[in-house]
């Protein structure tokens, strides 16, 4: 058997957190890259992945990481991804690939954009995928296997169109499914989908835990009537999320402004036992939920 | 190999929907029921319930379901209850036992007791188990395994103690962890766990809804980066949740001023750039939340 040539030579990870070491497992499992330096200012971390085996090689600066590597993936939270940057791309090699994962795009995109040399190619990536974990001993190869990961090259028509396949084919290798938008649709688009779930999470946990003591193992103990579904995200790490809301905060404010005002109008109609309003609306809901799940087989 | 008599005789449920049927393959499978009646409004469901061999007989009315059993069971939504009571109690034999499966208690305790004639046992009984389906062709035999049955007694002293020990034994047989607590308690824990999340997923989908529509099947696409665990509770029954929020008013809108000043801290929190606040809010709430899984190994 004629095995088919990694997508990319050298992949160096910079940040091997949660989702840096499921790219790094992923890659290597499935031919995406075929080998994977790393570097992490926690040098604990570090030693871990090389323990699990998650990565090839540990680096001893982000400068000696990247510079033999045909991509750069950058996978620390997005408000540190400037900083990280502005230290690797001096250090690339011209022709390579410069990336990151990162959960907002806009802000990458003005934080990174600046300090790319030409020579070095800028294709912003965000896997639609992850868990409430973090940390290397929680990444696994298939993590992106069968989800989405969206590229946003800063000007879509203006991207090299090779570094852009190249992307393409480097998510696809892992198993998901590769779209490209603009950096603003992204965050306007994620921060329904994903930013205000996390902070309704946070606050819902939030409320319980600013109840009376014995109201909190209550809350878990009976959790399957709806709680569990809407905690779990709770769980996620402090610093990747307060990046997320710091670096997409118009998206989110618009989205929440509207979530809010709809929550009242509930409010108000549960106030004044308005049954017919509760019920239209519930129909509603349950109605195009269900249209657009079965029109997607999901 | 002896088999141990049925926890109750004869059980008749009245309402064969999700959970109806779901307690009648239960109690018939697991021993809890030696044969189970069920009446319906809906002449469609009583039928498909008999075709899925989910129920021993369809009965033609109320009274003709609960003249011989040792336990009614009501399994509609919370607003109709009273009625049900009010045909079912007098059709009752002295000694048997009226409850009932609603999401609510004060309120199925003010409409059902009020029609309790003296010699018929009432325990309320809400099973913390469910999923957003409705209709008997839905129900399955393992729903309450592993799950919390609260009993609710109007008044824990007062109670028939053989009753509540009946219907303890009964839930147990299908496999419930079974608690006693007051209405009242029941129904601000549940305000919370519950209730409110189910209120935040039909408003999630309701903004989504009002969104551009071809911002609609990008939302579902990305729905792994949150929203899917948001949006499932909003396929649930519109009357029985409208049902549910009429009759727990005062706890729901409780809950939800307590978890709308929290979200608007947050809001203005992110607003202003607050980092530091934004992370130790979120460390706080992970932290919380882990405490508390740990400790119940859930
Ligand atoms: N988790 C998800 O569900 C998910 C999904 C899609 C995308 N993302 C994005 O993926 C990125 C990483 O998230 P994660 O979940 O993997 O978080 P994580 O497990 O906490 O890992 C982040 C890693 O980045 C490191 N780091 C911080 N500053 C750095 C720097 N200046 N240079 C190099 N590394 C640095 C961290 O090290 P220290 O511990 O020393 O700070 C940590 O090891 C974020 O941008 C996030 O938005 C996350
Ligand atoms: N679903 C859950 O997750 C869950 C969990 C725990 C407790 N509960 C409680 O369980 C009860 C039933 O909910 P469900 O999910 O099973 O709903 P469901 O699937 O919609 O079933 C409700 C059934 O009650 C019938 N019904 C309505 N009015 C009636 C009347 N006057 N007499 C007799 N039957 C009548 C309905 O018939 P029609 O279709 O003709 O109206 C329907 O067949 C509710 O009180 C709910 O609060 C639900």
């Amino acid at each position: 058997m004629v095995k088919n040539p990694p997508v990319i030579g050298r992949l160096a990870i910079l940040g091997i957190g949660l989702i840096g070491s499921s790219v790094s497992r992923a890659a290597r499992q499935y031919g995406a890259a075929g080998e994977v330096v790393a570097y992490d200012p926690d040098a604990g971390r570090l030693a871990t992945a090389l323990e699990l085996s998650a990565i090839d090689r540990a680096a001893t600066s982000i400068a000696d990481a990247v510079a033999d590597a045909d991509m750069v993936l950058i996978c620390a939270p997005v408000g540190a991804m400037g900083g990280i940057a502005a230290a690797a791309a001096p250090a690339m090699r011209p022709g390579a690939i410069l990336s990151d994962v990162g959960s907002t795009k806009t802000s990458v995109v003005a934080d990174v954009a600046p300090h790319v040399p030409a020579g070095i190619h800028f294709v912003p990536a965000h896997p639609v995928a992850g868990t409430e974990k973090s940390g290397p001993e929680h990444g696994f190869a298939t993590l992106f296997d069968g989800r989405w990961c969206i590229l946003t090259p800063p000007s879509i028509e203006g991207a090299d169109a090779g570094a852009v396949d190249l992307c393409t084919r480097f998510w696809r290798a892992m198993g998901s499914n590769v779209d490209v938008m603009t950096p603003e649709h992204h965050d306007t688009v994620l921060a329904i989908t994903s930013h205000l779930p996390h902070l309704i999470s946070y606050t819902i946990v939030g409320t319980v835990m600013d109840l009376e003591e014995h109201h909190h193992w209550e809350v878990f103990k009976y959790a399957a009537g709806g709680f569990r579904d809407f905690s779990r995200l709770a769980g996620s790490d402090p610093v990747m999320w307060r990046d997320v809301f710091l670096n997409n905060r118009d998206a989110v404010l618009e989205m929440l402004g509207r979530f809010t005002e709809d929550l009242q109008a509930l409010q108000r109609a549960i106030r004044w036992g308005e049954a017919d309003k509760l019920e239209a609306l519930f129909t509603r809901t349950r109605d195009a939920r269900r249209a657009i799940i079965e029109a997607r087989q999901a």
